[in-house]
């Protein structure tokens, strides 16, 4: 494949930046790529492990000539990065960020994108519940969704590009505006996300059920809730501070049917439970279905 | 191995039972293993796959010389099966119940159970969202945890012998008082999964957000709540309408949790939030460790 960027910069390289990484060198998609980390300890493990063809100590360097700037970093400091970089970016380039909230990072970085650079925000919907920059592999896109939310005035063939790019990655591109990614996000992913940590929080605040009997007796539905619960604590901190709004409606639909639910068991009435939980199997059906998870026994996995 | 049973009786022949089957054959635990189903398609597709040495037509007839007899049906009929089988048990036969809830069953089921007949409830706390008599596999309690719940009475022998057969079915063993049982429970895997079954309503609720929408942006954490929540709509029903002190007790300090959540969110505390996800991370940690899931990327699945 003819490489889509000549030079791609990834800023932040945890599990994101890195998978991106190894999904370019897969399938050629960058003549070469730089990264930055903060951190001293992950720019030397990215080192170490030959992750990016330069690893540079500053951001400077690192968006020096590069055609495609990626923010791969917490959405509460995305803005910060974006002051920090301006000046350094080259006429021309694209610069797009992977957070996981759009309208917070749009209004955070766009002031500060220089006239004659494209800013096309995008968000790839994969992740693991590990993160840093040794969590990455080449196949965390593939046949999963990447959701381009171009800001008001993208440049057509800057997103455009970017698209072919995504699809390089392996993901399947879909272009949303930045509300409506908002509202579905925090649906599919951060309030899951804010419930699992609670009950998982429940679980270890509990004096008569010891930590060694959640763990060991975890296997029927509390494990699929501490994996999720494992997550990134920075990352989600910054996700649910920057979409507030959202994830406090849906919270607060989430509430009102829990307590509908609630009501249901204290009354006894099984046929309200029943005609329920026959409901959601259908939504399970449809995600099988699109080929976003596996039908295989034991939720798919070996152990 | 030489059989612990000569004679079994599976009666319900959904996934539990089905999975019993194959690990029993796997290991030859019992010498004859008979089943029954309620139903007459399950039990010809119980014969078409071969499961069971003999299905039966009745339960007078599945239950007839057994040693062990498995109730393997929701919680909520436990009582009236074992008032039907009562009359045809064999003096010195175990009966033993494999349901979610413990306290409950005993209540239903010992007035039942004859003279000279031991009650020796057991909980194995393996499952997937998959149900059905062609569900079952001989791994599934490989490695997971078996929870005995002796009954007032229990005969220690009949205890001992039923525990040799869970660790030849794979499992791990524990004994546990049934009020401790479904209080555990509760937090492992009731409230997880009516919390999941209700995330997932909302989703399907939500007029703004379609469906397609939901499904194939789901990699990013909802998808585990709709495998939980595609459970067997009967058997959960059954589970919350019989372990409601519990469920209820567990879902209030939920809603506590969760309020605290929502209120540092709409305050803005970061420190709080990013407090309570790193907590919630160890938990996941003592999983792994104590083998109960996988560290592998991309949650351990292949797709």
């Amino acid at each position: 494949m003819t490489p889509i960027y000549d030079r791609v910069a990834l800023i932040g390289l945890g599990l994101i930046a890195s998978s991106m990484f190894w999904a370019m060198k897969r399938n050629t998609l960058a003549g070469h790529v730089t990264g930055y980390a903060r951190s001293q300890e992950t720019r030397d493990t990215a080192r170490r492990i030959g992750l990016c063809d330069t690893v540079c100590d500053t951001l400077a360097d690192a968006v020096q000539d590069a055609d495609l700037v990626v923010l791969a970093v917490p959405v509460g400091v995305m803005g910060d990065i974006a002051a920090e970089i301006a000046p350094h970016l080259k006429p021309g380039a694209t610069v797009t960020d992977v957070g996981s909230v759009k309208g917070r990072v749009i209004s955070d970085v766009t002031p500060h994108i220089p006239d004659g650079v494209h800013f096309v925000p995008a968000h790839p919907l994969a992740g693991t519940e590990h993160s840093g920059p040794e969590s990455g592999f080449a196949t965390l896109f593939d046949n999963r969704w990447c959701l381009i939310v171009p800001s008001e005035g993208s440049d057509p063939e800057a997103v455009e590009t970017l698209q072919r790019f995504w699809r390089g990655l392996g993901s399947n591109v879909d272009v949303m505006e930045p509300d409506h990614h908002d509202l579905v996000l925090a649906v599919t992913s951060h309030c899951p996300h804010l419930i699992a940590y609670t009950m998982v929080g429940v679980a270890d605040d509990l004096g008569r059920v010891t930590d060694s009997e959640v763990i060991n007796y975890s296997a029927a539905g509390f494990r699929d809730f501490t994996r999720i619960a494992a997550s990134d604590p920075t990352m989600w901190r910054d996700v649910f501070l920057s979409n507030k709004d959202a994830t406090l409606e849906i919270l607060g639909r989430f509430t009102e049917e829990l307590f509908a639910l609630q009501r249901a068991i204290r009354q006894g009435d099984g046929d309200f439970l029943h005609d329920y939980f026959t409901r959601t199997r259908a939504l399970r059906r449809g995600i099988i279905e699109a080929g976003q998870d596996t039908a295989a026994p034991n939720f798919g996995r070996s152990g």
